[in-house]
């Protein structure tokens, strides 16, 4: 069997595990990263790397691109750029944008005749088909999503934005309570802000004012208003011992049968390596792609539209078999 | 919006189940009933009843039939043959013959333009897509299915075969420090019959040697030989008393990425109604099957080869933004 020629494109955490994972694979290999710091990146692999510029030419050396940058920076232009000469799959998540970035790489990839995954990953991703199949499995019910407990990147990053803070890192926690109260057949429906805990673990500068920067922190719209949220100043050193990239979440859907009958579908994830685990997912996206593109498919799809099959190494067959 | 006119076929504790489902769905609705016996069920509902044998004919005025027989029985033959007429789904659960049953009902499929869904369900089904995803997204893993606490309906039949048996019920009960295990990222794979313990509830008619019968019953093969199986003998009332459809079961993945860390990915169900669940889950596949028959396509499907979007009553663009 030919392996599937892989192109990994920004060579940060992610895209350092998803040439990890590729390598690891019996049917994908990492044929090229693609980076804008090919120096660095070429000091630390054996795979073949360019610019990252490169990527948007005709490739009949490659199969498949996994974009691993940043959403707000990267993928929003990439993905379609990309979308233009090779599949592709993504992990764009800003679950506000979604539908546009998901238009745009569309039409890129029904113009140039490809087809390609964004939004990939475990939520967007795997916890949008838990979503999916919670509501159309068990329609007369309410479906509540955990993240946690593990570190939110976005959130982190805001709270370094802060004025006298020199680093911080936020852990979403979620509820005990709330998550046993989501396995109620008549709980009722609650938005995300109450089924969690944010924590900020902050490193302020010396003399800052820590009652102007938790204030600052709780306010912030998008990130910590409406939230629970609570601020604890650290030191440097506590902060740098629990660094990880350990994260966790859970799907839950309860309710009702027509009969009256209670019911719960849970899907719970914990993640030694958010990363990690990432990049797997985003792997059997792109064997996906491959195998979309050699049936002839254009456009572009998300983890909704996939028959969960073309995930799997093996074959149709072979998962009748072994796995039904 | 038309809605879907699905036709139930068998009318036991699944095919009333998913008459119930059907009528409480805003898109599909159940326009036929057909069993061996119509005038018990024309007792029972208002639903239009007919003779089974009367499926095995065109219907344009149908969309879709759910076929609600037993596996060993019913669908084996009926399966097949309904696919020659219109788009069709199963929940054939005999792992053992499930490839073959595929190739009948594909071929039958396949040569009448139709389309279906057979295996469908919560296993084989549900959990079959798990075990997919499961290996497809931790492939340096193990995978653990468990089942119960609930009833298994064949192992029950079984031991009523037993001479000197007046009823027994049969209780699959997963071993919780297995279910520990399995969660642990280097756990053994271990198979099924150590995950479990089959607990048999047996009311014996008077005078029966009890000896003799847990005896024949441990050393059934196919269903109690080499599994971890307890007898009591109870009373008639005792059993009675504790009738209900209540059943439940997980799959676990667990393993380590390239990286070495360590992942678990876990779905977990608990039912109320094991006909209602299956019911939902069945109807959601019939309007998978009828898309798919819009859409032209033609043969055989499990729920490993369908894009999970299809089960689910909004469309895409919903889809995309409110679940992703």
């Amino acid at each position: 069997m030919e392996k599937v020629r892989a192109a990994v494109c920004g060579y940060g955490n992610l895209g350092r595990a998803v040439e990890r994972a590729l390598a690891a694979s019996d049917d994908l290999f990492p044929a090229a990263v693609f980076t804008r710091r090919p120096q660095v990146a070429a000091a630390q692999t054996d795979t073949p790397v360019f610019e990252l510029e490169a990527l948007f030419a005709p490739h009949p050396e490659l199969d498949v691109a996994i974009l691993c940058g940043s959403s707000a920076y990267d993928l929003a232009w990439q993905t379609p750029r990309c979308a233009e000469f090779l599949p592709f799959v993504d992990s764009f998540d800003i679950h506000s944008q979604a539908r546009r970035h998901f238009d745009e790489a569309n039409a890129a990839a029904r113009g140039a005749g490809t087809v390609g995954v964004v939004s990939a990953g475990w939520d967007p991703g795997l916890f949008s088909l838990d979503r999916c199949l919670g509501e159309a499995f068990l329609p007369g019910g309410h479906t509540a999503t955990f993240w946690g407990k593990g570190v939110s990147q976005g959130h982190s990053a805001a709270i370094r934005g802060v004025a006298g803070v020199r680093d911080a890192r936020q852990y979403t926690v979620p509820d005990p309570l709330r998550v046993a109260e989501a396995r109620e057949a008549d709980a009722p429906a609650r938005a995300a802000q109450s089924l969690h805990v944010r924590e900020c673990c902050v490193v302020a500068e010396p003399g800052a004012d820590k009652k102007r920067i938790e204030r600052e922190i709780r306010s912030m719209p998008g990130y910590f208003e409406g939230w629970r949220t609570r601020v604890h100043f650290v030191s440097e050193r506590w902060l740098r011992r629990r660094a990880g990239m350990q994260h966790a979440g859970r799907v839950i859907r309860a309710g009702r049968a027509p009969d009256a009958s209670a019911h719960v579908m849970e899907r719970a994830l914990t993640l030694g390596s958010n990363p990690a685990f990432t990049a797997n997912v985003l792997c059997a996206c792109a064997r996906a792609a491959v195998r979309l593109a050699k049936s002839g498919a254009t456009g572009c799809r998300t983890m909704l539209d996939i028959p969960p099959a073309l995930y799997h190494p093996a074959g149709g067959r072979f998962l009748l078999q072994q796995l039904l």
